[in-house]
């Protein structure tokens, strides 16, 4: 499954002395980007082309903590494509393997003024093919 | 319904033009502990004498886009006190009433060791008696 | 001087237990953006007009720590303001009124496609009358 | 000179369309962080040790703006170690290497109640050979 490592930053730390819950979320943000980029979707340049795929649904289950000075992997699963809805899952382990965090993301096409509209055939495909397993 | 009011920053924007979806898990957060405070559970306090109350499970719907130079309100609401597992909802709502967002998030009490631990009575009781809807 | 009440958010805490030195810097912008409100220049509003202030310097000195549960006051003052340059001065307060820092910002006008831009007349007026003590 | 990488999180732009200034404020750390990392100091383990590093000034010049889809550089210097004070300055530079920001830190070591400390000796020492360039 596709992992990104996330190297604990200090401002993401809080005075329990753990990563704060919020950080997780930029996370799985950063993870995403990163998987779709290797899918040949560079979101930076979809947005260019009008395509935006904002948050709809977070959900994050915490399990253990994450402290500074540790790099975390984040894995990213496709789970759902529609033409209008897209939907990852992730783990966020800790350095020795164990699971940190799970959640997922649900996500509407949009267009730029904020509009649902429905996936880009060329996206739809790509994602489906990665769904597949096929990436 | 106990809500608060939460100006947005222009820090919290994206170059989507609207609050980023991590900025809201903040703002759970900031009035989840201002609604605490109000039941005479101040946070700070608690955790000086050694109790947390540490996020352990987050959900976020997201409605209709949040703008910089708005105030938004977040309504919370305590819907389980156990001994072990504390869980509150939440409504963010626009400047004219509308559900910009909505979600929950559950909290396990722990020691400053991050040992999972009962509520100290006093606490739970406090809390009972909000959920009975008696605060 | 005009200043601003600013209640230490969980999130903004760090493990050694104060405010992470970086959120200051979201609070001046908060302080500045309530100040230019005060003056009848509403930020937001500004922007739709074309007019951006996006920050070309800063400059902090902390001198004591904040804390969460505590509510810090950020004094602002204008010290500089010519056509194509804006500066504000901050003193950030802790709840008893002692410094915690201070700092600067520098502000060039842009407009939307980040070329500098004179400030337009009547914003320049009304910062001149704000830098004269008249507001 | 010692430079490190930063992907621009889409969480750290802003309406602007450009990366906020407080962002840089994160990276910089960051790389100071890595920096120390590469000196043999690792913060976290320092922190164990009871020796912290507070920033106590801070200073950006924010020359180009950086967007979501770069890759930043930023490069550390130290360039002042005393054995109550340690200052480094950086720069942050787009990928196609021009300087999108300078600026520099100052840093108090303190012990674990936030008292102004000296410097370890071991830790003294390692800085030094860094400063002469040795490292």
């Amino acid at each position: 499954m596709p992992a990104y490592p996330i190297r604990v930053r200090y401002a993401e730390t809080d005075q329990m002395g753990v990563v704060h819950h919020s950080a997780y979320v930029v996370w799985l943000e950063e993870a995403r980007v990163r998987y779709l980029e290797e899918l040949g979707l560079d979101y930076a340049e979809l947005e260019r082309r009008g395509v935006y795929f904002p948050v709809t649904e977070l959900f994050l289950s915490y399990r253990r903590p994450l402290r500074f000075g540790q790099v975390a992997r984040v894995e990213v699963e496709l789970f759902e494509v529609k033409s209008r809805r897209v939907a990852f899952s992730y783990r966020v382990l800790t350095p020795e393997g164990e699971l940190a965090a799970k959640g997922h993301t649900s996500h509407v096409p949009q267009d730029a003024a904020g509009r649902a509209v429905r996936l880009p055939g060329w996206v739809h495909e790509r994602l489906l093919r990665a769904l597949g397993g096929d990436s």
